[in-house]
């Protein structure tokens, strides 16, 4: 007789999957489904690559993510009007992106700052998209909210505030959409690849890792991006990597230098923040790029893929 | 015409209160009821002492938190089972705890790891804290649990992992009873303050801050007990200040230590993990006090307590 | 035939010592003159506790340091006139400290903030040690002046900023005197062993550990005074530890709590600065004590220490 | 009459400057063979490019560092043998390095790690250099030892761990070559430019900043490069920058991408270890390139650069 608490069959990437701990009665056990045995000792082992040595790949929409072309998602920090997601999300498609990413539901460090739009705002982030067919991407903060996303999200994004947010994680990973999860600003590679277990755990395999920098001494910029550590993230994973350049710049005039260096890194998407007019935006205001600055940073990535052997 | 995002009518610590931004035309409303108007541009407006002087005290059952008097919460990492909440709930109380504690929802960095009883589990420590008397304080994770809350719970604690989880800070807020709100592990003083002033904008000012540790380089402790930022807290503050010795001290051995230093630096509160059998602890097991130890450890806290002019 | 690469003979605490390396052919050097084998694979050999279970206590001059009795060395950030320290030294000892400190050369960030009156300071301090008969603590910077340390200093501190200055370190375990080694402010626990071990290495082994504040994200503190980092190195050493509260606190207000906290923690010294008119000292002025709250605090310290059964 | 704290006359990149402090009665002065006057509130003075905007290039030996074509050096962690250091020397150069980097005095952690071949070390690099026709570069840790430096080195380098030794900043100044300046693992931007302020101020006006990696709490990499500071101080300085992603790394697998992030993110100049058999190195084996590997990241490096413009 085996203790559940041994063993776990689930469905992922398409196939049977059986989770064992190694050491326990489990191991024993025989299954002509099953496809492949998972057995490891570490902490993360659906998300980490000693069973699943090929990289994951998966599609939002019709944007697949986790080849060798960089995916860019761009778009404004915070939904404020669909006259203003409308003409960026036309602007970041001329430019090269393929995902538009816009703030409904907002983490804000104070009550007194703008929450943001919630569910009507998530309703013009579609209504932009299908204006420009690109797919959406935006956050989710409250495990009460996970219908609206159902409905109307193409992938949903998990804040670096809600990263060991582990209720919504159980959430998330039963909606059944791509994830993008960002590394909380305190939280170690091996605890952020954790927080991915708990999406894997859950069902859900098409996950992106980001980076979006972490807290330290440094203060010439709003956070440190660990380049390094989304390098090292790249060596233990099978999962696609992300990084986001605009949150740790702070600065608009960081932010291409970011973006450039993530790609020379490895980074398989980008997530960057454009706004028609950054200087009036609702928050945010100093880190968004111009439309027209994007459009620079874009063809500069797309020189600098061609000489990694990417594209865009 | 006044725009409602320049004011707000509240009703904190029994009084009616204005609070306007300053400079704007909000400064003119005039009402007789109004027996406080707030104005400042600091980030945390509410929970600072600029506008309120006194240090603010409140009663959770018959336990107050806020006075001269140190108030200690002690008990389980995790909920187990009735006979071990049971006991280690009367050792406590015998040594001179007066608050029960003991998680049932638990925030676990991997999702194999004990997750906690659940509503089960609060019902064990309700069942605890009615045997001996003692109020009881349980973390929640989860917007959705709220009315568990409600109904067993003397005081919500809300962990380091949710600390800007702003869509349960504004749930919390909404329960009605006091409030044990941790710093987040990267967050800056000023980022603890401004959560707390999402409770306090909710409309419950019974908050206590709890300082347990941030993240820093140093390895040899589990986190860095900021004792600095909280003795910084309470000079920017009128809410009292807690300290959770046994998460930062990551091993038993350095607990004692590390409550002895809190309470020299101010603390009102304590927040001890303490277990009948720590080696066997399905969490937390290397820095939960036996009930032997935890009884040496509260007979030095009195000692200290008077040499400081104040009491347990 | 032994390789001397494989084990050192020392003199240390008046114990002839031979140190080997664990698995070496050196393990079986016999030599009736060695009164204790040192064997560990630590990176910390001779500063452990392993081999040293009593605390290790000694002389700065008439004063004891490493005892049950608590040292308190006080004196201004910097000298800048003998007047001046002449007038603090009196003031401290009168208060109960048992060490004058202040800098003459001065490790400063700008090159065009006050340098330090260099070997001019460190006759004024002597003159004003004599004067009250309090042995005096200052810094040393450059290999070069180790002379003058020599010939006029009883205690010698290395600052956090050369506290992996490895050729400093050597040179000054060639003085002779007690020396006060500071913490770096980015070093773990066990680097700031191992810097340690390079005195004892060196032949000195009267070495007291100063923790003064690391490194963090936080900013309402100038630095993050790591009391659990000197809990935790008090574990690993039998070496006495001090704590610096004035570095980390950055402003008068919270140097009290932070200097009683370090004592409840089990500090065996403080070093406190202390100036006749903080505003208008030639550095560090916000976080200098006058000499009238430095008494309250040494009131307060005393309280405390007999609380926790020592003296002042 | 002027008091000479409030202004000093240097010269500087062949400049006759006068520096003196705002409001300061010194503005008064007038000097024909004055050719700058240079006034700011800055910490960072002659290193800000507020006064000077066109960008700092220097010559070490016939190598010009500052300019579009980014210069590589490389070479062994520590100068082990006089064989060791002229096989990588050549192999090197053959690769397209065109400096020669070792260590002869090592800065170890412990006193038990190999402390470097001191002058014997810096005769090798001589020999080495001399036979490749490669200027070298080398670390300097004692005031000591300025004449050694003077007489066989082409470019001082002051590491992470001197960052702040004041004494050896000045002293180096009066040396008269080059310096590779690396930011301390604890120093903010803003304190690198004024430890860089210190050479300017000494009169040495080729300096190029090196960065190396900050301590943060991620530890799946040695340290965290900090290309995000790197790339806020190329905006507030006219000095040329450096990275070194050998030391972040830690581990040889994460060195080709950090490399080609730092040249995506703008840097000057990279400082990378090979090693002919770095699993037999006497220190940093991890982290060490083989020749091979360096051949490989220099051809992706050129790649890189030629997308972005740039040369190597």
């Amino acid at each position: 007789q085996l203790s559940s608490s041994s063993y776990k069959f689930l469905n992922l990437y398409g196939k049977n999957l059986l989770l064992v701990w190694p050491d326990s009665e489990a191991e024993k056990i025989v299954d002509e489904d099953i496809e492949v045995a998972v057995k490891t000792k570490k902490s993360y082992i659906l998300a980490s690559n000693e069973w699943k040595k090929d990289p994951t790949s998966f599609k939002v929409k019709g944007t697949e993510i986790g080849t060798n072309k960089i995916v860019v998602a761009a778009g404004p920090c915070a939904v404020e009007s669909e006259e203003q997601v409308v003409s960026v999300a036309k602007a970041v498609k001329r430019a090269g992106a393929s995902i538009l990413r816009g703030g409904a539901y907002k983490p804000r460090t104070s009550p007194y700052s703008f929450q943001g739009l919630g569910e009507e705002g998530v309703k013009i982030l579609k209504t932009a998209g299908e204006e420009t067919g690109l797919p959406i991407v935006t956050e989710i903060m409250d495990t009460k909210d996970s219908e609206v996303f159902k409905k109307y999200v193409d992938m949903v994004q998990i804040g670096a505030r809600n990263a060991q947010n582990f209720s919504l994680l159980k959430e998330v990973a039963s909606i059944g959409k791509p994830v993008l999860l960002k590394r909380g600003m305190a939280n170690t590679v091996e605890e952020w690849l954790q927080a991915a277990e708990y999406l894997l755990y859950g069902g859900d395999g098409n996950v992106i890792l980001c980076e979006r920098g972490i807290r330290t001494f440094e203060k010439s910029t709003r956070f440190t991006l660990d380049i390094g550590g989304m390098v090292a993230a790249k060596m233990m994973t099978h999962l696609p990597i992300c990084a986001d350049p605009s949150h740790p710049a702070g600065k608009r005039e960081l932010v291409h230098s970011l973006a450039l260096a993530s790609v020379a890194a490895g980074a398989d998407m980008l997530l960057i923040e454009v706004h028609p007019h950054p200087e009036s935006a609702l928050s945010d205001s100093e880190q968004q790029l111009t439309p027209e600055s994007f459009e620079v940073l874009m063809n500069r990535i797309k020189a600098l893929a061609s000489a990694l052997g990417r594209s865009v």
